[in-house]
């Protein structure tokens, strides 16, 4: 998993030294915070962005900053913080912003396995992914003239959730489309959505063991919320809204702490376990924070709509711990985690495990 | 309220080796989590069940798995728990899958009182129970014809929410009723849902005092997360859905965690004591955990639609505290509750009062 | 900011023996709460009021209570407090029921500015307080006949959420208008609600400074559950609701956890920097607890649509901390907060700069 050139950087680390880094956005709060629990230095890199609010949590500022004018510069930055023992956490905005490819390429000791972006990043080779581990994800409609349910279409490369729509039928399908542009069309699954939040540590072997060695944790869920179909039926229902001109949208504002019924729990599990497993087998496996993402049905069956394969905005309500972390280690968030799981690796002197 | 036969059992236990057990579902996490913090040995019993999920929650793992293959086979455990010095806490689905009879009649100490299920387990004798205690339910409606608002319609022993529909008139009734099924109709009560999780205790004397002795909490209140009700507005107007054959279900698979505004808690306490004052009159009186599962309306009006008996997986959010419990001792959650109260019955002398 | 008469009586104070006064309603128990952490003595007006339930929350109940037939005798009490070293927190139902002249005029020491009481209470003054900050608030409609979008039609002095209707043209409003109430008319602005709980020291240095003194702290984020709007939707489409005589109604009835993404914080913070500056321009200072109420569209902006300017119920979730205070102090609720600056203002020898 890790390069060469990664290993080499590693090997120089001062282990008490070393400084958790990560792009000022997302979950860096979170983050920073775990990273001081732990006892480890932190590091924010601002791009062109006011870093002020910082200063109202003191427990979540990091130690330093790093200031560029450009997400291009971040490649610049590359001795800057290895001369620091940085460790980026890459959140799902830094990768974003700074680009997959270069991202992929930045000679800096990163958290988790680059190479799960290639899978990630493109709707078929995640779904491939998913379905050959047995997940259940709802059905893709290939030909829009098979829609004989209510669907969901998702414009590709759409940002934030302003790129997809509702359509109950195909008519409702062809009013809406803009075929310009490239979309995918999967089935609307009925339900109440739930955003589970796994770590799975290599290191670690007290737990929920997998076959091929480590364990899988899961240390909260979230819903996330959205402007504006959230709140959107306050005003009228989705039909007479149409007639009007608005729109749902789809943009994630925040995120609500839940919990599940306790017996979908050895499901939840299964699925982060072949989730975790499947990734060994396709490209040297998942490490750290990922997210399931999905939709229980009144059937309560589990169908996932996407994986998230670093730490999600959705862990932020539990910074200080969730239901279910709190029943590993209390006040146990997913930022805390990750420090611990850096701190391990040099302690273990298995570090290059964790990192990419 | 203790059978003989219980209080012979319990009498015999050594107070320095009691055993909280419970079916490994529902709640049984926090079951588990609560007796280990309050110094208890824990046991589960896993009835054809995966239970590798508990390895993933140090905290909360019992100390003991006994493994069966059927619900029915959990009779055949008394003498097995017994041993053990085991008391039983019965969570929702304990009773439901053992059955209300077996449980009724099985030969191990459980937390509460199971004179309760009588009143619970039948609509009408519970609606007899809150209604004389002088607690507002939402209006019975014998007859049909006399739909004069929209109702909710349950059939008669469903299970999981699948068997209920609302009909805003007596027409929508008539076209979604199946007459072979036994059904109870009620207004259906406009407003948000609140479901409080409630603590009699008889043996603590410090706090909201009984006219009849002992002392009621209030630990929590969740709101059920219901598929596909909750986010079927989505899609479309349950009329237009309707239309396209798709219609709401109320299966719960999760729970949210909530705070209700101040000004209405003296009602809220008034509702619980008045329910276990009466519960005392009807059949020797509710111990420990009940819920209210209630809607406030925009008059501020709490109607109660529901009770149940025992812990409700709607506590399970509060593992380590909620913002009520925490103002009686932090990180109190009702699984610990329990786990204190059993201490609390051996060590005053008085465990019979507790058990039955 | 504070009259001579309050300061007076508060230079007589003796700090050994401060105590924190409320009314028993709204966040009395948060309050009370805190005070007890922080090691302050409490003191609850009860009016005409059950206050047994306190009961049931040990570390919530006040040391001690008084109690008042009605709220026309809080005015008698003055000398009683006073006595005590009383600090009164004005929550937002303390105004409301004393009466905003009588709370004036009241000679107790109160936490924060009484002078925001003239901008606050008028929603022409308080929208102009807020957009000459710089606020973005939800667009003012004049006259009716420019409806030309779905509007919020609220009626003057309507108390507790009945006294408001949505209007998706002017067509609607037309026919759901009474003419004979004052009415203000705003755009409905599409989105999901984040209320936002500030709290302004003007007396401690570290944290995100203002650029005239002190430092703006966010503690927490709620949102408001209300009665009948939010779960008005299982039961059909507003639009088929309204021909059945059902209409939505918007009262409060409690409070959910939430957390808004992080990206959002800057614009977050520069809004409670814009409106305490503001304040001090205006009036001098708005101290303490405040709240922006708001909702956040698809493109990501903050409208604000109210300002409250003490502790609002919203905190009341957070008992025992947040997401966020705790990346500042570990358990600190916003009544933990008042009690920390009561008494810093004591250490400081500069107490009249947080009461009036």
């Amino acid at each position: 998993m890790v390069s060469n050139r990664v290993k080499k950087i590693i090997e120089e680390y001062d282990p008490s030294k070393v400084t958790i880094a990560t792009l000022c956005s997302h979950s860096s709060m979170q983050i920073f915070h775990g990273a001081r629990k732990e006892g480890l230095r932190s590091l924010g890199i601002a791009v062109d962005r006011d870093t002020k609010f910082y200063d109202a949590f003191p427990l979540a500022r990091p130690d330093e900053f790093i200031r560029v004018k450009d997400y291009a510069e971040i490649e610049d930055l590359a001795d800057e913080l290895v001369s620091r023992n940085a460790i980026i956490v890459p959140h799902g905005s830094f990768v974003e912003y700074m680009g997959a490819d270069r991202f992929g390429n930045f000679d800096v000791p990163s958290f988790g396995n680059r190479e799960v972006l290639k899978w990630e990043s493109d709707r078929s080779t995640q779904r491939r992914w998913l379905t050959s581990a047995g997940i259940k994800m709802p059905q893709e409609i290939r030909d829009a003239k098979d829609i004989d349910r209510p669907v969901l279409v998702k414009y590709s490369g759409a940002k934030g959730g302003r790129g997809a729509f509702i359509a109950k039928d195909y008519m409702e399908f062809k009013m809406a489309i803009d075929y310009t542009q490239q979309h995918t069309i999967q089935e609307y699954v009925l339900g109440t959505r739930y955003y589970f939040h796994y770590f799975y540590s290599p290191l670690r072997t007290n737990g929920f063991k997998l076959r091929s060695g480590g364990i899988l944790e899961m240390l909260s869920i979230d819903r996330r919320d959205e402007s504006n179909i959230d709140e959107l039926y306050k005003l009228g229902s989705t039909e007479e809204l149409k007639r009007l001109g608005f729109f749902p949208t789809f943009v994630v504002t925040g995120n609500v702490p839940i919990v599940i019924r306790e017996s979908l729990l050895p499901k939840v599990f299964e699925m982060g376990d072949a989730t975790v497993e499947k990734s060994k087998e396709l490209f040297g496996g998942l490490v750290g924070p990922f997210a399931l993402e999905t939709i229980v049905t009144d059937q309560l069956d589990i169908k996932v709509f996407e994986i998230s394969t670093r730490i999600v905005a959705g862990t932020n309500p539990f910074v200080n711990g969730s239901p279910y972390s709190d029943m590993i280690e209390s006040g146990l968030s997913t930022g805390r985690r990750i420090a611990q799981e850096v701190k391990l690796g040099f302690q273990l002197g298995r570090i290059e495990e964790v990192v990419s």
